[in-house]
């Protein structure tokens, strides 16, 4: 069975055809000589309409679908190409039908974004929100295409694991009740909160791998970009270096936002139209942008020329760049996403490059015009006592990162890498600005809905 | 830059060509005039020899350069179709290097598995893991490009969740240390034993949807076949029934295989002349067969026939099929996979279709010779008033399970779907018996490695 965005792309093709169409009733108007009914299948955001017409249907029964009912239908398809639908079916019969209670929670008209929160196993059937998961899952599918034509290993770095990454606390525990907990007895088991060290293992072997997997952090602020539990794409390059992962970031991003616009774009418009957000513009302009790379040092010369106009306006080395500072690189100075790269090494995590001046590491965040942050990644030390002597200054616990600082001592050429937060790539192609209304069911402090 | 994999499978086009190589030593021989070195490159689990001269180098640095070494080497590529290696590399010059120390754990010569367990962060290195785990990730890259060629949406159900699924207990808890707990005062957070439910959700308004993401279960089970960590493959198709989903899984699997067999034919070459276990005959097999359906009624006849064969002669109208008797219809009787459907309710999950006859349910397990259970799958449900009946006789908190109920009540017209586990999967395709050995870090009880 064809999915009716086929009939939909493809209008003058399908007229005369017979076909039998499955869905959900998203809005049913009429009079007691034709009805009209218009079915969406979740291949688009787009419904397509269905004509009942009085001599070959009872049209009470027609009339009693309520939005939400599941339907099967056949009929013949018409291009209507002077119509607001390009095609409409003609019903000549009704397969089968399942209505839905009168308490079904889901209205015709438009409903605010924090009430649908509360419904996260029904929100999609709202076409906003059908549209923003259909993204998602497009974009899902191309960054696995993307890899996979350029023959990266899909990496499955453990979920559990008894390394906490980034050391940065906020992790969640894991247990089976038992007293000496299921991994044995001293044996700490958390949720990773990166893929990546353990995906840097199989770089150096493999090459080239990306991970792309759940990731965990148990920090208790409730903003609008935060989740407990999130997915992360996380590539891994040996012999990278720092401006090839670069590269890498921006060529991935590119094409994955390129083919979401071809193949979203029903999804793009009918968001760009609900939200006037000119998300399609936005896009279609970072699809075509160069990217400037430019130094840490560089930037506090740029931003102390207009320090008065921020919040932060001491520009100093050593400032992690606010959001504001952010903004005014990419929207207003260079106009362009912009890779800042050696930061000074205090703000970053241990395992980065350390450039000569001691003091940096080959380190950028790559971002973007009207979001800011996408991308932060890193070369990799490749230096066992550099690295070893990083951990220590740290005061990280040596003992738990011996098998990753032995990946040292057994051929490490170089490695580079970086982390995309999935769920902020959603947010940045469909422009919505709550994290939790583009992933399924989100999971933050104080919430865990069904 | 190409990877080593290109050349191998184009020997005469690349003839001649000046490239440079990257990749790990794999082994090293020779003398005083002339030495050759076996570079990988992870893209394939062969290596390409690599010549070097004394007139060009100095062949006591090329020595030196033990298995695990990084290389990156320039030089020119020569066809060699007479040789055992179709295509090996003229050194020129070694653009850098880096050795490994001496205690690197991964030798030439072949090593045992369960030694391997002990280092997975290196394992992949040796060419039985690193086949097993090329094989891993063409497997995973396939299944997503399946879906998405037949327009299913990629469904990230949460991890985290308040629901346990299939109420069989076993699940590992999540916490932040705190006393209210993370989620809110009085909210279970265990970790996901399966997408389904939450997957179900969006098949209504979706239509087609799979997931592909870990899942967990805190079974204190020490066997072959099982992870605490492990991944699932779950479609769900709303408007499928049973034998709708037999077909999708069936096909599911043919397409993979078929595409595995061509795109790992080195790696699935070398398992099959290292291990000696006739695995690619076996998927080729697999990938031509039709398949039986057969009604587990029918299965107790034909079982009750050889009765005196198996460990349990019992056969009778309520028995679990065992792996003896799944042999016996797979690699005996039929000779092909079978899908025995129409299984007694009171060994099947709650959500299972209840068949008419009162005592079975909608139910199939898809068994492939030589392994036997691949996969378990039913039509669901979709009557409110039955499956409320079903969750009460079980004895489950219908409190936590409202929301599920309630999408019975709301265009839910059927819905069918299967779970695959990932590593079932990669062990049929490789032949590979210990689940641990599919998986790049496998957790188990008493195990958390690194």
């Amino acid at each position: 069975m064809h999915s009716i965005k086929k009939y939909l792309l493809k209008p003058d093709f399908y007229d005369g055809w017979e076909v039998t169409l499955q869905g959900w009733v998203s809005s049913n108007r009429g009079n007691k000589k034709i009805r009209f009914v218009s079915l969406n299948d979740g291949s688009t955001v787009k419904n397509i309409q269905i004509v009942f017409k009085s001599e070959t249907f009872d049209l009470e029964l027609v009339d009693s679908l309520r939005t939400g009912a599941a339907l099967v239908v056949k009929g013949t398809l018409h291009s209507t190409p002077e119509a607001k639908q390009p095609i409409e079916l003609q019903a000549s019969e009704i397969v089968s039908y399942k209505n839905v209670d009168q308490d079904y929670p889901i209205q015709n008209q438009e409903m605010k974004m924090d009430v649908l929160r509360e419904l996260p196993h029904m929100r999609h059937r709202t076409s906003l929100i059908k549209a923003i998961m259909l993204i998602r899952s497009t974009l899902a599918q191309e960054v696995h295409k993307y890899f996979a034509a350029r023959y990266f290993y899909y990496m499955n770095s453990p979920i559990i694991t008894s390394n906490d990454g980034e050391g940065a606390g906020e992790t969640f525990n894991v247990s089976d009740g038992s007293k000496d907990g299921f991994f044995g007895k001293g044996n700490k088991a958390t949720l990773g909160v990166t893929g990546q060290l353990h995906g840097e293992s199989y770089a150096i072997g493999m090459n080239k791998i990306y991970t792309f997997a759940p990731t965990f952090r148990a920090e208790n602020s409730n903003t609008k970009r935060h989740l407990a539990e999130f997915w992360m794409i996380e590539p891994e390059v040996a012999f990278y270096d720092l401006h090839d992962a670069i590269k890498l970031a921006h060529n991935l991003i590119k094409v994955v936002v390129r083919n979401v616009l071809h193949k979203n774009k029903f999804e793009l418009e009918y968001i760009e139209e609900t939200l006037q957000n000119g998300i399609i513009e936005r896009l279609e302009k970072f699809v075509e942008s160069s990217l400037k790379i430019v130094d840490y040092k560089e930037v506090l010369e740029i931003l102390d020329k207009v320090k008065d106009r921020f919040e932060d306006k001491n520009i100093h080395f050593g400032l992690d760049l606010g959001s504001e500072h952010e903004r005014y690189l990419t929207d207003e100075y260079f106009k362009a996403p912009v890779a800042v790269i050696n930061f000074p090494k205090d703000f970053k995590a241990f395992y980065m490059y350390q450039n000569e001046d001691g003091k940096t590491v080959a380190a950028f965040d790559l971002l973007v015009p009207g979001v800011g942050e996408m991308v932060g990644g890193s070369q990799r030390e490749s230096d066992y006592d550099k690295l070893l002597k990083r951990v220590q200054e740290l005061g990280i616990d040596e003992k738990d990162l011996q098998w990753y600082l032995d990946l040292r001592r057994f051929g490490h050429a170089a490695s580079a890498g970086f982390g995309i937060g999935f769920e902020r790539l959603v947010m940045y192609v469909t422009g919505i600005e709550n994290i939790r209304d583009v992933i399924p069911y989100p999971r933050t402090a104080g919430n865990i809905r069904m």
